[in-house]
């Protein structure tokens, strides 16, 4: 029996946004409830049990808003749910296992590179995860903590975003990795200037785009798709809405519509 | 009748050290509570009308803490508490009227430069406040965001802030101002970065030097300053202790001692 009650996503601001947009396109039939937690942005340096607290209320918010389905497409924030894979009795999925599997699938050399925020770094999340999929990779984790302002910023194609690439990436380059995960939903925003510095030679890793497949087999499987004559909707929430954040979050989406960015208490 | 209750001190990170650190050594008699808001920073970029409600809950705490004195050490959360001098009954100072003051006397040529936050910036406090001292003051202000994650990640004498500090303060430079108001406390970290940049013919105002003045005068027009033989302390309290703001605090007071920083729940 189709489901057509909306697919919950979190994020702790705008970067979850290259997921809804991946997941908006290949899904066109289902409605979507996006929640940034912008009041207490940024997660990446916040410690594991603050992210914990956090992530659990907007889970509940999201839950008490009737969906059908929970995606954490914040890094930061998978790391503390990373085993679970249901909250309130709703399915949850996290960025991590599928940009994980994706990156084994791509590298050839079993060397691969992960860059996140400093605490999805220092949990060593993706190194596990990789590790216990292949115990033959090398997994060399790197935290480039200025991606996020430069990303929020819209600093693409600039010269200081540049010289921030080169500085964190060096070390990976220098170790002759072939695939590189973009740990955290941000950093899909910085992909050309992240491309420009690893050249042809290394396979960055979407975990949104990987994220896709495996709920459209869910959907297969459990047969909790919309039904395809939906009335699908994008409905953006946050807990402090911004100029800067509505602006994006509009421009970010188009061509799809999105309602009146929606201020809520978590 | 001296006083020996300590000075409550908030600020939405370390930015605020800043301030705590130039007040303890012009103070050394004076015991210190600074809370830094980590769970929920930056403040720079939510809206005022969160910043409100964060703020008062940690005055409260302070309050609840029985401080004697209350100093908002943060130009964003300033901007929605300026017209305050008081609050539970205690008094309030916050850092605009005395960056401002101290603007007003330095300029020669009446044309002042602000940088800030976006929220500072688009409150327009310092440029209200400034002209309200002088209705013959130009004031141009510019918000340069990526300032508090630069001086955050300590990329002091950097190429990448030396790029950023040249880009935000062209227009300025061009403007021929003769003052700079560093209208954000976190700011002062990368105070040398600015130096090369505006050299010796612009003038560099930190409100936390100009808030000792002030509070020296308090003192005396109270006489509520805490007796020469007080036992001094500085504690550190914060909404979410990384290892990351525990290293740059005790860092940044040294010679003064810290206790061991504790997270409260505010």
């Amino acid at each position: 029996m189709s489901d057509p009650r909306a697919i919950g996503i979190f994020d702790s601001g705008l970067g979850g946004l290259t997921v809804l947009k991946t997941l908006a396109s290949e899904f066109p039939q289902e409605s979507f409830l996006y929640l940034g937690d912008v009041a207490r942005l940024p997660y990446g340096n916040k410690s594991p049990e603050t992210i914990r607290k956090y992530g659990e209320q907007i889970l509940r918010f999201l839950v008490q808003r009737n969906v059908k389905m929970l995606i954490i497409a914040c890094n930061t924030a998978s790391t503390v749910f990373l085993d679970e894979n249901q909250f309130s009795g709703l399915p949850l999925f996290n960025v991590i296992p599928p940009g994980s599997s994706a990156a084994i699938e791509s590298t050839k050399n079993k060397k691969i590179g992960v860059i996140a925020t400093s605490t999805t770094v220092k949990g060593h999340a993706y190194k596990k995860t990789l590790e216990k999929m292949d115990s033959r990779v090398e997994v060399l984790e790197v935290a480039c903590p200025l991606f996020v302002p430069l990303a929020e910023e819209g600093m693409v194609n600039d010269e200081v975003t540049q010289l921030m690439v080169n500085r964190y990436l060096k070390n990976l380059i220098a170790e002759k990795i072939d695939t590189l995960v973009l740990g955290c939903t941000h950093y899909p925003i910085l992909k050309d200037d992240i491309a420009k510095v690893t050249g042809p030679g290394i396979e960055l890793i979407e975990s949104g785009k990987v994220l896709a497949k495996i709920i459209k087999s869910h959907f297969e499987a459990t047969k909790t798709g919309a039904p395809q004559n939906n009335t699908a909707q994008i409905n953006i929430c946050a807990t402090d809405v911004t100029v800067q954040f509505e602006e994006f979050a509009k421009k970010m989406m188009e061509p799809r519509k999105v309602g009146e960015l929606e201020r809520v208490v978590v």
